[in-house]
């Protein structure tokens, strides 16, 4: 797949091969991310970083991301500002706000939203969220994760058990890393959650005709000794029709190292898509936790800005030029270690 | 007149020889707006992009311009988490903040408010809007957009015809730009309003005074089949005692495919100062337009990046020096081509 | 002391030899924040501007002294779009938010939050205020003010007097100021606030402990004919039980130009944090001595940048190639000649 002005909406515009393509630029942009070198490929470039729903993370690691390369970051925050408040179109906006950047990230509260803007937008987009239906760069970065946590014992995507656990039916990145799971072969899938926030039908069918094979539960304790990957997600409080719908759930499913020696393989690898509730009466995965090896859940943040960087590398078409626009790192960096 | 060190508070301080020169820079300035070139002259230097009352595309189009010359931007938004809440003076915010960059872009709720900034300022100032009073570079992208489109077949804006439609009164836009056009020779004005939102007494006597024939209607049909320009405005909802009273003149002047087809010459021009309101309610100008080589709404957006770069590189005194600083464009622009 | 990697939490880390070399490095950063000069030594490195408290000075003042050292601002504002209002701990925003930047500065509305924040970041952390606990970048800048302003007339820091005037309960920059004077020899204290809102017991027996002399009264007039330094406070009305509590204090003492004439010094060096109230009933400091040499506020927000330049650079460990990375300035700027 040929990335160079394309738009990256949705998981479903992508193959086995487009997918090792953007992990193979992602490799080579650790040494960057971890301030060993530096590159101004992207130097004079810049990103319209348009987040019409606040979020730090997601905001900062695609503005990180778009430095790392060298580039300028302009930004924008939250809907009451924007001109869509006043009736624009989301074509309009588009329009207007592609003519002050090379490349759009954006995130937005309506589903499909993205694509619309997409439409309008004469520079590529990438989609950093939109509402309940995707979230394509968490599900890559999580995938990416998983490769590369699975490589150092010699295993790979094919073939591993994965535990998803917590509230499955609101949890946007289990269903995009599920959609991304079609295209791999022989996956075990343990599927844990209270019956009501079950993986959706869709989302079920899909790996069905994948092939895959999956068992449901709604216990934790015995769905981990054979996992290679038990992905927590948060309950999704803000989706629920109230608070107390939603609390009701709240530590259901609580993992801490007492659970993890007794029920988990010694080597599970522990993901989760931040931010955890860590308040006492939530806690889904307990700080007890936060030294042990097999933890990856900051690893995965780690891994964000790298593919944030890939996707841009190759939208922008420079991901060839990589290697040679390097400058010298005159700082002394505390994650040149790292 | 020297632009170097000045501030651009309003367009009464231009005159046309002042105009031509920020024209003759912004036309420079095109092949670093659309990625063929890139500069360096500005690399180092810090805009202060104050935007105290919240706007999207006039900051992003300030930042955006302050970039493509190379420079970095620190922002503002919002008065909530300003200093002026506490009790502080505009002079001592200015004295502050201007230690803090090279040249401020500012937008204020109140009238006359950048002017009283700039006054303990000790960098220069360019007004960015300044509640119901001025907002001079919006105008001068708009008379830009129009010299542009009229130079293509051959006329200028001396003995141009333009029509102005829809909320004449209340449109800092229409009333700046009828301001700078005291400047130029025998302009016909056909201004299209309902009689309460008629253009204000002090813009139709600095027309008068400058010798050009305006007629004054209700009716857009019959207003279009001489006009080179069609100027149309958003109702400024925001600006009427409630929103009741906005609303009875929503969708009063509308322009579509038909309307344009069968009122307007083969190539009048149609402006709008954008957002314009696309619920179809209001509607004042239809999509069915949106392709038309005639609609010029989102080459104003593109001229506006243009005209500020210019302000910039004036005021900063780099405009002899642009193409000496030039560095290559290492990435794909889907811009290049347009 | 060497800086290198370190976190600057509070005032209490530092001894007279640390702050020496801050003062050192802030003494040469003058030629690039004056324009004179710009430096490229951080070009490439990220700071990570976390204000969980908004604030718009020392936000901005801490992004363009990293600007003006060549690196790039990623920034976030206000706690409602980040994720600690979900429940996540700092520990783990600290992880996440520090792996997209080489350094962070971070203002929050707890105290203690600043440092708790350090344990789980991987950058160093520099305060930017941590609610009621510490500002130690603006005890600093006030310390290095202080010492400027008297370096003129061949007198030092030791053995000066200093009348601190206003709410000194209240006011974290007095109290942070007080405590790094601990450093130094035979001052002399003349405290001056209704009694209710005196210098709280804690301060006073760290000053008690350093030797220097204090007197406590609640007149002015009085105290000012042998101070060298006259440091006010606004009252800091957010901090008061209601804001009627608050406002019986306002105005109560005043310094305009007849006072100052009657009863300082000849070149007592006014001092403010800033902002100053500047409504009519509060005017702590009147605008008639705005023009009066011996106002040092805004040359305090000017050595606040100083200051913030010295700790990144001795953080990051690039003080000793300052000027080997020097580049020209290209631009005409109002500030070379202050």
């Amino acid at each position: 797949m040929n990335f160079t002005g394309t738009n990256i909406l949705s998981v479903k515009q992508l193959d086995r091969d487009a997918i090792n393509d953007i992990f193979g630029v992602a490799d080579r942009m650790e040494p960057y991310a971890h301030r060993r070198k530096r590159t101004k490929v992207l130097e004079g470039a810049i990103l319209g970083n348009l987040f019409f729903e606040p979020s730090t993370r997601t905001r900062v690691s695609f503005g990180c991301a778009f430095n790392l390369l060298g580039g300028m970051v302009r930004e924008t925050v939250g809907l009451a500002s924007s001109s869509l408040s006043k009736g624009e179109s989301l074509y309009d906006t588009a329009r207007v706000l592609s003519s002050y950047s090379d490349v759009i990230a954006m995130r937005h509260p309506d589903s499909f939203s993205v694509a619309e803007f997409a439409k309008g937008s004469r520079v590529p987009v990438i989609n950093g969220g939109d509402g309940a239906n995707e979230h394509p760069t968490q599900a890559l970065l999580d995938l990416y994760t998983i490769e590369k946590e699975l490589k150092g014992r010699g295993q790979g995507i094919d073939g591993m058990h994965i535990a998803m656990v917590g509230d499955l039916k609101h949890g946007r990145t289990v269903h995009s890393l599920a959609k991304l799971l079609r295209l791999y072969k022989d996956i075990r899938f343990t599927l844990v959650s209270p019956p009501e926030l079950a993986m959706p039908d869709e989302v079920l069918s899909i790996l069905d005709d994948a092939g895959h094979q999956i068992v449901i539960t709604d216990r934790l304790e015995g769905s981990l000794s054979q996992a290679d990957i038990c992905y927590l997600t948060r309950i999704q409080e803000e989706r629920f029709p109230s608070l107390e719908d939603a609390r009701q759930y709240r530590g259901r499913f609580r993992l801490n190292q007492s659970i993890y020696t007794q029920h988990a393989k010694s080597n599970t690898v522990i993901m989760h898509p931040l931010p955890r509730d860590s308040r006492a009466e939530a806690n889904e995965l307990d700080n007890d936790l936060n030294e042990h090896p097999s933890l990856a859940i900051f690893r995965q943040a780690d891994n964000g800005v790298l593919i944030r960087m890939a996707l841009f590398a190759l939208t922008l078409g420079v991901d060839h030029l990589l290697e040679k626009y390097d400058a010298p790192v005159l700082w002394h960096s505390t994650k040149a270690s790292l």
